[in-house]
């Protein structure tokens, strides 16, 4: 036996209490795919292989795994956890190591607790299974074992004696072995209960019927929580939050309000980073130090510099690169926008397809049209331009260093450095107009009012 | 007797702790006022009248009751519980069926609870009484009853013994009878007490001394819970909030931060809708399937079509209806805004009495203009339309199908189909103006500073 | 002695756990920083004197502190408590009322509690301590005391028998003593201890040895605590907000969901005030009776007048100055802005430097030009005046009264009163145009995704 680790991933539950069209352990935590959050728990352990057993919307599943290496393996008809697993053999013919059966909607299992199911093998043990302690251990299956950790029986609840039931070691269902002991037990398991299914469990009680050793590793209730409800994922997602909430201070970032700001998964911040009351974090951002991130803010797939200013209300896309102390203000959004050193965009402006240049000057109001309808054309502003109020970049335009743009301009081609470019219409003025205007309307609505 | 229901809402307290001009039961939980979700709670028994007893500021509460069918009852002076229902009795007359007396700061009861009470009538006894076991029942009155409910005597705390004191049976004041009885028995109340007031339980006391049987209803705290401050109509809010999103999730929808979510009394929800942090309903919404509401949106009165992906920061007024897979985007408000299938208006844009045709593009910066100070004005959009980005379109006006407008323009007049419209100003061009401005300012601003 | 109170506050601890540049007492709850808000605590005392101690960054203290006429003393080396007090004493030359020692990252200290500390001096103690009972005592030192206060011994933790670990009422530091008393004895504390530092508890200490009477004076927990890492001060400025919002409850406000305000320390609110969700207060905001401000506001340094309507999305920003029932709608920003009674900016709109008349209306995306660059220039805008949608006003600009500004005008000249002002390019028509346009650009479409 290699110790090369195989994940065989369950994920064949209908998952009907979810109400969803979108499969079970792709609904996310944090931006992310729960099935993605299991793979990347066991990722520091690189193994040799990942297999993900599906049964319904298989489509969906492979597409969230495309890029990854894990393979899909298929269970049709589904006869139970134990004849999932057994739907890997397969896809893993020929490994030698050992594997690992886990489950698509239990996504907090960590490297850690997975090496330390492994040791146990290293240690004589055939077959290591993960229990836990819950607050209350209810209808869940449980783990009769020594105090060394040697299994003496898996037992379901409703086989279980009172004796049994007052054992408050539960069986996750999370089970470890050699590849070839993990197939040898699966395919010996059999389905003569009640439901006529085939149960993971009977792993364990295969090996203990062999003579061989089983060992319960133990951990927090909170790692083998499972997701079967939309209100289970929201639970999930705030534990999720709340310890990510609580690192960010560790790490020195000032959270005005922490329950009112969410990070997804990938979130990166830098030292005395302040963030203000409710913003969200999509994925792919990045922060650097000394960034002040004010309320109201919605970012992802957006580079922060040092020392910028961002928001409130500033909703920063993909694509999105601030430069050292660069500010975006209120009501401004950026979508692959690498804005210069020290730039500007303060007020109501949207910056799509372009890059700033440094110590450029975005007047509130401006907006870069970078669609036709069809297609999607840059813009290029230059250092230390200053684009007027209320002004329409029409791209793909190029605007030159040092150039200004006049308040209210809609430029249509390209302005050369230093250069002022001013679009005005005619001036109409009419002295009394207005006086007139106003007391026709005021008559008008009257006698509306009067009918 | 017959079995129809009045239902008679004491509302005549001052609710001083309120500190509010507004009058108590108007207060809203989730965008509708107290006494109206007390009136929806047994509206499912189709009560024959409603009397709603005021005090102070009855035009408030009769505003309020408009084309409910319910009628108000003035109690001048305020002399007691029992003395406030009283007042109801002339607009009762003729009526024979049960009286009902409840609270209008109280308005969580249900009409299951009422109709259990109704129940008690039909099964023999003269008078019901609704109790509750508080976690802490302090100086609430007591209910003395046997265990099959027959009860023996009402006591107000301040007379209680120490035996009774012990009992954990509280009286929520809510009380029926039948019409006749109800009067009689109200109308034989005293005031021979400390306050000179005329007390509602007085009503059960007297049914037990004409020896007819008097029994009481249990009802968690919860739903008997009082609004008297500021405080206890936040903890309500809560409580009722709480309960919403917790069925929006058993219903299927994905609520990221459920804390942060807060529905309207009516909100319509479909399945597989996910919302992001921070978004509040006011009343009149439905969300179809498959909806995307990000982060930070505002939505009142919205019909929002299957698809659709809406924010962040996206304002929807009343009058707004999305087709399917419509996108409005953020810092996008609209109002009396029909919006095609598949039309997008993803920035900073204002649609006002407007109605937008199947996959316009509505482009960043549009404004419909509807308004000239005195009357509002309607704006067409034909289909497949591209406004281009920081347009004006001044109503009344009508943009026809596939029309271009260009970016920028004012648009006055009607645009015909397949037309382009482009409102451009004379292109002023400057070469080297702006550099002489930048050192012409930088000099100014050096001079300044050194004075 | 006189009964003058002079403060020492100890501010040179390194605050490492907060992995902050920023001094810790220097971090912000409720937007002042912690520091100011202790000296606010005892502010009402009048203090003859206060002298803050620091160590590193000394100069950011002091810029904090311009103003306020406290001092600084520098500790250098840090040799403990009791020297770091000692540093103050130079300050406080000639001084001969009674000195408070505290601590700049405990801010929540009250006046009443400093005054209940003098007062045992004027009853005859030579020294007062501040004990408080904390849930778990932990390591805090003990104070061992009789029944009536009278301090026995102070130990430190570490220093403790079991029995007096058993006893629960520990030392917040807090020490008051006459001038002359406190600086012989901590002339007289030594550094005989294993981490050969100079602590404070020693002048209790040395008093006792002199046989001196030393009391010590109770008070909650929450009042001492203090701010060692980020989490504690989001947990103390969670404990701020959440008495904060009570009292705003209990004086009338609404708050739907109150723990979705937040409030800064000085914010005024009157009667009748609702506040929906997400509401972001900084400094300097006062709002006055009926005002409603909607959801996803974000104001600061604005006085709101009667009766107003602010937001959704409403930011005001400092030296806003809202006149009676003034509406500022969603996506708005005003800064330096006193906008008149009954005045309306409704939408996606910057109001910058700029006075607006009664009665006025400003159109949706309208922007003040009110920087060039360089400097800022004002707008002033006439009762009545009526500013078309997506205008610039490039200031220095006047609107007059009752004025018309056309929609999508870039106003650069002084417009008069009852003038109509209409600033507008060339109609260009071309029929047919679109509809080329699309086929071209589908084609073309069509070819790009062929290849």
């Amino acid at each position: 036996m290699s110790n090369a680790i195989a994940a065989v991933i369950l994920a064949a539950g209908k998952g009907t209490r979810m109400k969803s069209d979108l499969h079970k352990v792709l609904h996310p935590i944090a931006g992310r795919a729960m099935l993605l959050h299991l793979m990347d728990g066991f990722a520091a352990l690189s193994p040799a292989a990942t297999v993900v057993v599906v049964g319904d919307k298989r489509e969906q599943v492979e597409a969230a795994l495309a890029g990854t290496g894990a393979v899909v393996a298929v269970q049709e008809p589904q006869l139970g956890t134990a004849h999932a697993a057994l739907q890997a053999k397969a896809a893993l013919a020929g490994f030698d190591g050992i594997v690992l059966v886990c489950f698509g909607d239990c996504p907090m299992l960590t490297a850690d607790t997975v090496r330390r199911l492994c040791g146990a093998l290293e240690s004589g043990a055939r077959v290591a299974v993960l229990g836990f302690r819950p607050a209350d251990a209810a209808a869940y299956g449980r783990i009769i074992a020594d105090t060394d950790g040697t299994v003496r029986k898996m037992v379901e609840y409703k086989d279980a004696s009172d004796a049994e039931r007052a054992v408050d070691l539960c069986n996750s269902g999370v089970i470890v072995a050699a590849a070839a002991d993990m197939w040898r037990l699966l395919e010996a398991v059999g389905n003569d209960n009640a439901q006529g299914e085939y149960y993971l469990p009977d792993v364990a009680t295969g090996a203990i019927a062999e003579r061989a050793r089983v060992v319960v590793i133990e951990t927090d209730a909170a790692e083998v929580a499972g997701v079967n409800s939309r209100a289970e994922l929201a639970a999930m997602e705030a534990e999720w939050q709340a310890r990510r909430r609580q690192a960010a201070m560790d790490e020195g970032a000032t959270l005005i309000a922490p329950e009112t700001v969410w990070f997804a998964w990938d979130t990166r911040l830098g030292r005395d980073v302040t963030i203000e009351p409710n913003v969200f974090f999509g994925p792919g951002v990045s922060v650097a130090d000394g960034v002040r991130i004010r309320a109201h803010c919605h970012i992802e797939g957006a580079v922060i510099g040092a020392g910028c200013e961002v928001g409130p209300y500033a909703r920063l896309r993909p694509g999105t690169v601030l430069g050292e102390k660069a500010k975006i203000g209120n009501f401004v959004e950026t979508k692959k926008a690498e804005i210069g050193k020290g730039a500007k965009a303060n007020h109501l402006t949207y910056l799509g397809d372009v890059s700033v240049g440094a110590g450029a000057n975005i007047g509130a109001g401006t907006i870069t049209c970078n669609y036709d309808g069809y297609f999607k054309y840059r813009t290029e502003i230059g250092e230390n331009a200053f684009i007027g109020s209320n002004s329409a970049l029409v791209a793909p335009v190029r605007i030159g260093r040092d150039a200004i743009v006049g308040a209210g301009s809609a430029v249509t081609r390209d302005v050369g450095d230093g250069e002022l470019r001013l679009v005005r219409g005619e001036q109409l003025v009419k002295p009394g107009w207005a006086d007139r205007f106003h007391d026709a309307m005021r008559k008008k609505k009257a006698d509306k009012q009067a009918t």
